[in-house]
């Protein structure tokens, strides 16, 4: 891993988020703290808060349905944002799924409030003055949801130990909005209502995010 | 096919699109009239204009990348919005792709304006009083994009014959818009500025697409 200086830092508790605003060429670190926590990922131009990291336009932009280092993640103007630099993980990550939100933990039969993704996501970018008319996808960290030859998604805990971390550069001045995903739901005992197995993706408790923010000088 | 009388139709010219407004439970079959034509389908609530159909929660809702028959279509409230329920095709569509928007066309290195399915999305949806903030990501039918076992996506000339169609049975009043997918740029000769090779989508020239929409008695 790159040895650089920690410019700033966020601690991310589990079920919350948080958010950092960086310049254009600054490594981005996220680290799974304890091991098996997914994270949703967001990023918006600072000068532009209606041009935001966009997996659709990733997928497009990289012929590739997951991320993967030396490439870039695109705007929805296909502008790159952002470069994975490392990957120190198992190097599993997710780009299809929506973040977690109200009406799913309805839809699996959660009675009452659910801590989720999307509410946290709105709450940290509220405070970075991003308010967009949708939540964007999120690119999902360490989420561990295979693909088969079928086209069909499994959800799977995730395969990331204490302390793997992915890096990225900042290709524009920008906000990045992380949280530590909420999702705890295990119906492999009691069965989901159609029948659906969903074990917990971020193990057996959902912990917390790390994002450490390592500025490099310019003349580097 | 279901053999039921056509209530209303639109024929969508090459480079175009157009809406029509259904009611729960109608049948509307989309018809690639001529061959290889891809289009793009949206779709939203006629009750709530905030509600629409989201291939994301759909992938989330089915645990698959691409439509099949029998499975609902999902809006961004995860409710089913559509069912697939024919398919005269040979069966491959796409769910993760965007909209061809301007952005892509000058992407690509078209100079001046390109005919896209962003532009003829909002002209249509606008003349249906549906405003989203951002164009949704459509249902890509008969478009041809294979996914290989390294999650990479390449990209076909589609496989559907003259008068292939899929038909769709509404889940709830709904708005649906179509359009004739303008994607016509053919690099395989020059070669794409990241040596990407792309080839026409609808096969050597874009042509129409007919929606034709079977009304069924509520009481059949």
């Amino acid at each position: 891993m790159l040895n650089k200086p920690v410019a700033q830092f966020r601690d991310i508790a589990a079920y919350s988020g948080d958010w950092v605003e960086v310049k254009k060429g600054d490594l981005i670190r996220i680290i799974d703290v304890e091991g098996q926590q997914v994270c949703d990922m967001f990023a918006v131009s600072s000068a532009d808060k209606s041009e935001w990291l966009s997996p659709a336009h990733t997928r497009a932009g990289t012929s590739r349905l997951f991320p993967k280092v030396g490439q870039y993640f695109y705007t929805n103007r296909y502008r790159p944002i952002l470069t994975m630099t490392e990957d120190n993980s198992p190097g599993v990550h997710d780009m299809l799924y929506r973040a977690c939100d109200p009406f799913m933990y309805k839809e699996l039969g959660v009675i009452g409030y659910h801590p989720n993704c999307n509410e946290n996501f709105r709450k940290a970018a509220e405070e970075a003055n991003w308010r967009p008319p949708e939540v964007p996808d999120p690119v999902n960290f360490f989420q561990n949801t295979p693909l088969n030859d079928q086209g069909e998604l499994g959800i799977q805990p995730a395969l990331s130990k204490a302390g793997d971390s992915v890096t990225l550069r900042a290709e524009m001045d920008l906000v990045m909005v992380v949280t530590a995903c909420s999702f705890d739901i295990d119906f492999t005992a009691a069965g989901l209502p159609q029948g659906m197995d969903i074990v917990p993706i971020s193990g057996e408790r959902c912990t917390g995010i790390r994002i450490e923010v390592l500025s490099v000088p310019s003349t580097v």
